[in-house]
């Protein structure tokens, strides 16, 4: 299984302490890490077939951390797919002129949707096709870019066919909003003034976000499992889907 | 005016000597660069707002160089868009199960497509706009991906009708192919057996390919003016289309 991390925040954040507590975990999951940052409408998406502990990339990343609003970070465990770049996660395509991009933890066994309009998948895992298949059906959905309630509510219809199909576990973003589905792992937390110190679980490492944070500031993060041993995390219920827009669940 | 640098070659192959050349002219084209690396069917791409002299990304390819077989790079001195991650070339879509990537250098003035397909602008260059158009064209024309030659016919019956609105020097791959446009300042060279030592035009930095390779090797390189003081360079007519795959000319 892999491991998926998302944060959303309402002012462009350094997510590289939450992304160490990720890579900690890559030695079981080696093939391959991905993670997109979105700037305003822009990405940067780094993609490596090399784990995150080895990566020349991951190590860039930690040395000259990129602050952003919209994070989606995974760490690959091969189920479905050679190991190859193009079947690296996060996923990227562009929907109603802007970028997209996901990352799915889970499997859907069997699942060869109709794939007939403008979104078709590159590599071959089942993740890239439920992801054609989630921005073929909002593109069906709606002629132009909705607000973002209007949205939740389509992916509300559509994320629970994927579920059905199998483990679902996903992260979704536009750089507006970042949608998160759970299934069977997945956590959340948010934090917000008054910021503390936090130890991260699996490695021995603290930050004092209080030092690093003005009382404006708001942060949500979402992780496969809880990335911290000292802060309340709040699971996903199976077949939960939250909205997440500067650093707030909607 | 902004400066391009494609390479297409047989075998994967560090394009960094001819970057190095490109990145010592980004002192005057100092509103961001970007590279694009084909693996397979896979992409990375690296595109940064900084100048290529100034990057941390860009020092990160300097230090691990990323073997390729097509390879697009852009740095930007802005004439149309603001500077701005989503300005910033290659840009990249997904056509046919296929990702297309795309540079240009140019103006095309005024030039606003009826963009009524999947393929919409998300900055606010004439160039992303033009790019769109072309992938919406292609998709017009062909249900799925044709053969080269097809797509290289279609290209040239598409390229003119951009060429006609201004200046539109341009690089174009799809991992396949590179596919190269000259209006007023493109040229190219091809590499092979027997390899020798050849120097930077504007850098005191020489490399002796002979060491590097094999006697099978063949790259083609292809740049806004030429890189190398001691090669022999073919400048693009204008309206010129090449198409070169395996790093030869087609």
């Amino acid at each position: 299984m892999c491991q998926l991390l998302g944060m959303n925040a309402n002012t462009p954040t350094d997510v590289m302490f939450s992304f160490t507590g990720l890579a900690t975990r890559a030695q079981e999951h080696k093939d391959g890490f991905g993670i997109a940052f979105f700037e305003d409408r822009g990405v940067r998406l780094f993609v490596d077939h090399y784990s995150a502990r080895q990566s020349p990339v991951a190590e860039l990343l930690q040395r000259c951390p990129i602050r952003s609003q919209n994070v989606i970070a995974h760490i690959r465990k091969a189920t479905q797919g050679h190991t190859a770049l193009e079947n690296t996660h996060p996923f990227m395509r562009e929907l109603w002129g802007r970028y997209w991009v996901f990352a799915h933890n889970g499997d859907l066994k069997g699942f060869e949707p109709r794939l007939h309009g403008a979104f078709r998948p590159v590599g071959d895992t089942d993740s890239e096709r439920a992801f054609c298949w989630l921005m073929q059906e909002l593109a069906k959905a709606h002629a132009s870019v909705p607000a973002l309630p209007e949205l939740t509510r389509t992916l509300g219809e559509l994320m629970p066919q994927l579920h059905a199909r199998g483990t679902f576990n996903c992260l979704l973003s536009n750089g507006q909003a970042l949608w998160a589905h759970g299934s069977t792992r997945l956590y959340w937390l948010q934090r917000r003034h008054p910021f503390r110190a936090t130890r991260l679980r699996d490695e021995d490492l603290t930050v004092d976000f209080a030092q690093l944070t003005t009382p404006q500031d708001r942060v949500a993060v979402i992780a496969t499992e809880p990335l911290t041993a000292d802060e309340e995390w709040t699971a996903f219920e199976p077949g939960e889907l939250r909205m997440f827009i500067d650093g707030a669940p909607a």
